[in-house]
């Protein structure tokens, strides 16, 4: 039997497909792909992406690097600029002394300073983050050799300098920050260099730019996209992923003919209520491509759409407009090993569900 | 010790005293309370509801009412258009034999007749949903008597009438959205009762209207607020819950200055991404009334604010937009018995947590 609905359906050979075609793409450009796992948090999804040649994984916390690393998923790079108190600092020695390569984001002297004090000095390295104009962490790219030379000094090994260009999620603009991304990673790496440090990675970030990045002529050693995995609707109306291309979405049931409009029992609290200024609704219908998700409540999502209503009953496949909340807010996911196939062949845990700490 | 950030934090006396505020305002006007549970999907809080006065509890999905049946909170009606297919049918009838009064919303005759092929009739009541101006589901309360019918005649014991005013959610709106939703009830009911059928229970929603509506001279008996046990950045906004008396916040470390601005370690991965057009910004800072949360990502927060950033590593404490998904990303709420306190006093369960289905 097919589970109620809700529920989040991973159509394997699409997402199989999806590893193939991110893999392929880095290796033709001399580029390693450490894709960040915070978009499925599931180990069985991480091994496939490691067999097709990833060079490990991005995570975004310590919870998630313990969460893979038990599953031997253990070479991580945390893309996070962490202040490293007393209990970060034994969680992260224990991920170590268990084998764990671990290297962390830092964006400034006293975060630099402050992993040193904390005693990670010869354990866990460092990245450099900075900031190519989404304005977020990171620090600016000619301060990048600062930073580095201030954990350097403090017996810190500083792997490289990583970005996100995560302006790149807006219409046109996925070439645009790929370009920003380029020169301020080269600026960084530049800087790290006049500061004496190698910048042994210069890592860039983001599905939207991440075609635009492998053909910029550009200083990036590695790439880390997230949601190519599966794809989401953001992708599909940012033109990065077409909707054939879309390996997860949440099976829904119609129950509510209410004010002529079809009304399913998948709400914020199943697909994310993530909704860019420039989306076209809270969600697309996989198989339907006119209708829109017009409002969306925490179990009710109300679609307008042409033509005659689908049946009260009748299940519809909904691609949430952010995959990366969408599976957060699921224990399992449910793999059909195709779309269309009508019962799932097995379950995956979301194991690193809810890990922010 | 305090745990890692980011994690959610539950002030108790406050928590108690919005308990206590709305059972006294319910219970002053002759109005039964039904707390919708979804906000806090918590049994401890339940029981505390249920302790102040509360008759029976609102929740909005089978999986919810599992939960709180379980732990002995067995008097649940279920806020929504249920499509009863053999599971959900054998879920709910186990649900009814282990002792639960269960009502569940209708808002289609179709819905009705379901309901009674499945086999429910004599064994989980139905309130007939109308809309009163949200727009989402429910029949047009002139049809509820039609819809009341066919349930009765199928064998099913129909209780009453039911709406959200969910277009409460808006500044200025409160008062007139409780006027909608007192007319179109009254009007519901009336449908009713030409139908023949006595609408035991008119039944009203929301935190942000239900100070007008029991103000509002109205056919209402019963009301559902959810979030008012909590709190949140909407209802500080709307005017609705004062800063003083919310007791949920999320408590977060600043870990960069980037840019001259403060960044979090919390982001909509445990506040959740909810923003409605009037909001401010992404939530609130509890302590600092004149910060703005301009920007949100799943693990980050950056924040403007006036005079001198807090020193990297300090803690802050962010009340989130939208608390019913804040609680429903999280394990576990951390109690502290008062806000100021430095530890938690103890940990509870989100027992209902991702129970969509």
């Amino acid at each position: 039997m097919a589970p109620s609905t809700p529920y989040l359906a991973v159509d394997l050979e699409r997402m199989q497909a999806n590893i193939a075609r991110a893999a392929e793409a880095a290796t033709a450009r001399g580029i390693a792909l450490r894709p960040h796992a915070k978009t499925h948090k599931t180990i069985e999804i991480g091994r496939m992406q490691v067999a097709a040649g990833a060079h490990g994984l991005t995570v975004a916390t310590i919870g998630e690097a313990e969460v893979f690393a038990a599953a031997g998923l253990d070479d991580l790079f945390i893309a996070f600029p962490l202040w490293i108190d007393g209990e970060r600092a034994a969680r992260l020695s224990h991920l170590v002394a268990a084998g764990a390569a671990i290297s962390i984001g830092v964006d400034s002297v006293e975060g630099a300073e402050r992993m040193a004090r904390a005693g990670l000095a010869g354990r866990v390295a460092a990245r450099v983050e900075v900031d190519v104009g989404h304005h977020r962490s990171g620090c600016a790219p000619e301060r990048a050799g600062e930073v580095a030379l201030a954990a350097a000094r403090a017996g810190i090994d500083v792997e490289g300098v990583f970005a996100f260009p995560g302006h790149a999620y807006a219409p046109d603009a996925r070439a645009v920050a790929a370009r920003h991304e380029a020169s301020g990673l080269g600026v960084a790496a530049e800087a790290m260099r006049a500061a004496g440090i190698h910048p042994g990675v210069v890592s860039g970030g983001s599905t939207p730019s991440f075609e635009a990045a492998l053909e910029t002529d550009s200083p990036i050693t590695e790439l880390r996209p997230g949601v190519s995995v599966f794809g989401d609707a953001q992708q599909w109306e940012l033109g990065t992923i077409p909707p054939t291309a879309i390996a997860l979405t949440a099976h829904a049931t119609v129950v509510s003919h209410a004010g002529g409009r079809m009304v399913l029992d998948a709400g914020s609290k199943v697909l994310g209520p993530d909704r860019a200024a420039w989306a076209s609704g809270h969600g697309r219908l996989l198989d339907d491509p006119d209708a829109r998700i017009v409002q969306l409540s925490e179990h009710h999502a109300v679609v307008e759409l042409p033509g005659e209503l689908p049946p009260l009953g009748s299940r519809v496949r909904v691609v949430p407009n952010h995959v990366c909340m969408a599976v957060n807010l699921v224990d399992d996911l449910h793999v059909f090993d195709r779309g269309d196939d009508e019962l799932p062949s097995t379950r995956w845990r979301v194991a690193a569900r809810g890990r922010n700490d």
